[in-house]
């Protein structure tokens, strides 16, 4: 046990913070006594809520600004078609249905389950089409995984611009998901008679006007892609693609279509919109990169961040993130305090599976000086993290899709957070 | 590959389930062209919701059965102070907070951040208080784990009474909790004048009017016990503790006190009232064992199960539930569809950590004759999960808590189930 650190955080503690422990353990507080402590309390006399109030239940009032946000300026329309998930208030790795970012490209549809059809369709020795009942007999998996949109810190690569964690990287959310493995849904209907399947391509498209149909390669598709029905235990929420959606494991998120409809085994990529004039990568001499479909080793400090100051001085402090990578698992997190001269190895707190997020913290004590925080993962293929301009190099600064570099936020000496580059 | 199991499950689905491709794959279709493929449907044709409706989002129209539930006989008062889980509805691991069971003492309490306090005292070096804030300045650490009523199932000692997993085992959920050790925050109080540390406990409280005080051993307080402020990512439920209650992995619920106020060092148990008029087991000679903490291995079948009939005839079907050790890891799960006859062990689908729900599932073909469903639990310590009659004869049949017995499903030839016994 480190027992200066132990000592450190004890003075702090009995120093500044509102311990007035005194009335109570017959020494003398120095800030009097606290009231909550000594004086008796309406919610400790009276009976609380019942049950019969919350069928389903949400979040307290208190914490009604934990909500999914926009930015009201990314989407000229009157209905929004993006939302950010609220990482700077979460803890853990998991996102809760609620509050996990929705992405459309043509509004949220209602679909019931028996109006429900899924079509298999191309070259399969037997076009099949199940209904959501038929998809339920066949042997299920249970997987968590990050879903981060492809476009997720786009708005950064000319700039430090969106001043909060949620808008800057929330585009991401990780939810554990049930569902039928796709390449079990492939064999039923039969790929013997499609040839050589390493140059085959599945295409898959939504119910939804938008259709946002995608090829994706066959050997993904036999990989660890699920056709699921439920997220975090329970039915996918409408916004998330009731009643069934593809999960793409590691992939961008545009490929996780929702509202399942179609998948047509093809001899080659259908060249859509949603992978020719969209989700392509334009470089800064005006090629352009098609295919990106992982998304790379990645991290973010969610706390403090610019929506989460330090609410306290000096001393002790958690400094708290998010890491994942489309490669697998994360393997380490750095975190540097100086805008990445010098870097402290963080301490992993839940590792979930391969492609899912994983939580990092730094136990440190705060002088109280200005920081430049920035974090550093690296996944298990060795991969690190780039700089923006590590990245800026090859994708200049107009670039829009897979911007996966280490985020600065500066924290003044009031503990303000604020989005910022360094050179 | 199976093949015969391949072509028996194929067979199935062309035969009887909705598979009408013809009218799209150009073969014959059996009953005819079906319209939600041949007609452009109203959701492929206009604009979905936006976002911007769904700050917080909650289920879609078509769940709205899938909540919590109570059994109105067993809460005598106006409202009612338990509620069960839709486990029967669920699937993969995670509870959702909005629809995990609820049970309090007093009513659910409205306990703001800045209004909340955490005392340590008694036999510590330095008695402290800690605010909300304070918390969040220790190390912390992220861990899934289930909390079960020590009265769940405790309705079904003298019979088959309730006809739903909801409502004969839906008093757990199992959700990602962020927290700081107890041990951790005890440390900072100082334990190093209590003396001889393994005949000391622990006597823990909440701010609600029945304060639900439990001691707890001192070994179990520095081992696994958090100090939670997060549940699945996010703020805890008003209804669950919000803000900071205890989490005491494998141990009965009772005793994961919420909205915490007091932890006190003490020198031998407390012996209050939950743990003496309440939550001891009354044996059949009239003697009561107290002291039981530990949640022993258990399991359900939740689907088929009464509230989740067979939808469709013979022909594949899933078999699923849930496991659960308090003792550790769940090793493997057997179902049996004839009683307790004859066994079957079901593939585990995702395992969590110890001390957290394991779901299973046996992949199998329904011949379409009756079955009496079992599932059956053996943890990392090799017990195996007792039959009712095996309990009975040491618990009688009119005790209340720690009915962890086998529970019987009869599943008729239309595919529902009832809540049975077998001999």
């Amino acid at each position: 046990m480190d027992e200066t650190k132990k000592t450190s955080r004890r003075a702090f503690l009995r120093g500044s913070a509102a311990v007035a422990a005194g009335s109570v353990a017959g020494t003398a507080a120095a800030n009097g006594p606290d009231p909550l402590i000594t004086e008796l309390q309406d919610w400790a006399s009276y009976t609380g809520a019942g049950v019969d109030e919350t069928p389903y239940g949400l979040p307290i009032r208190f914490e009604q600004h934990v909500v999914r946000r926009n930015v009201e300026w990314l989407t000229a329309s009157p209905i929004s078609s993006i939302n950010f998930t609220p990482i700077h208030a979460l803890d853990g790795t998991i996102t809760p249905q609620g509050c996990a970012f929705e992405r459309h490209h043509s509004g949220a549809i209602e679909l019931a389950k028996e109006d429900y059809r899924l079509m298999i369709n191309g070259l399969v020795d037997r076009p099949l089409v199940f209904t959501y009942e038929d998809i339920e007999r066949f042997p299920r998996e249970n997987h968590v995984y990050f879903c981060e949109c492809a476009a997720n810190t786009g708005m950064e690569w000319a700039g430090a611009q969106l001043n909060g964690a949620q808008f800057t990287h929330g585009m991401i959310h990780n939810m554990e998901y049930t569902g039928v493995p796709l390449r079990t849904l492939l064999n039923e209907a039969g790929l013997g008679s499609a040839g050589e399947l390493s140059d085959k391509w599945v295409y898959v498209e939504g119910a939804d006007a938008s259709s946002n149909g995608r090829s994706i390669p066959m050997e993904k598709a036999l990989d660890d892609v699920l056709v699921a029905f439920k997220a975090n235990g329970e039915a996918l929420r409408m916004e998330h693609g009731y009643p069934v959606r593809l999960v793409v494991p590691g992939w961008e998120g545009n490929m996780w279509v929702k509202w399942l409809r179609r998948i047509e085994v093809v001899d080659r990529a259908v060249e859509s919109r949603e992978e020719t004039s969209k989700y392509t990568d334009v470089y800064e001499d005006g090629t352009a990169r098609k295919w990106t479909w992982v998304m790379d080793a990645k991290s973010v400090i969610t706390s403090p961040s610019p929506q989460m100051p330090i609410p306290h001085g000096a001393g002790p402090l958690v400094i708290s993130g998010l890491a994942w990578s489309g490669h697998g698992k994360i393997t380490r997190v750095d975190v540097s305090k100086d805008g990445g001269i010098t870097w402290q190895t963080a301490r992993l707190g839940r590792q979930g599976e391969a492609k899912a997020l994983t939580r990092f913290y730094l136990d440190t004590e705060w002088d109280g000086v200005p920081m430049l925080l920035q974090s550093r993962a690296i996944d298990e293929t060795g991969y690190v993290q780039p700089t923006k301009a590590q990245l800026r190099e090859k994708r200049g600064e107009n670039a829009v899709y897979h911007n996966n570099c280490i985020q600065t936020w500066f924290v003044n000496a009031e503990g303000i957070a604020e989005n910022v580059e360094v050179s």
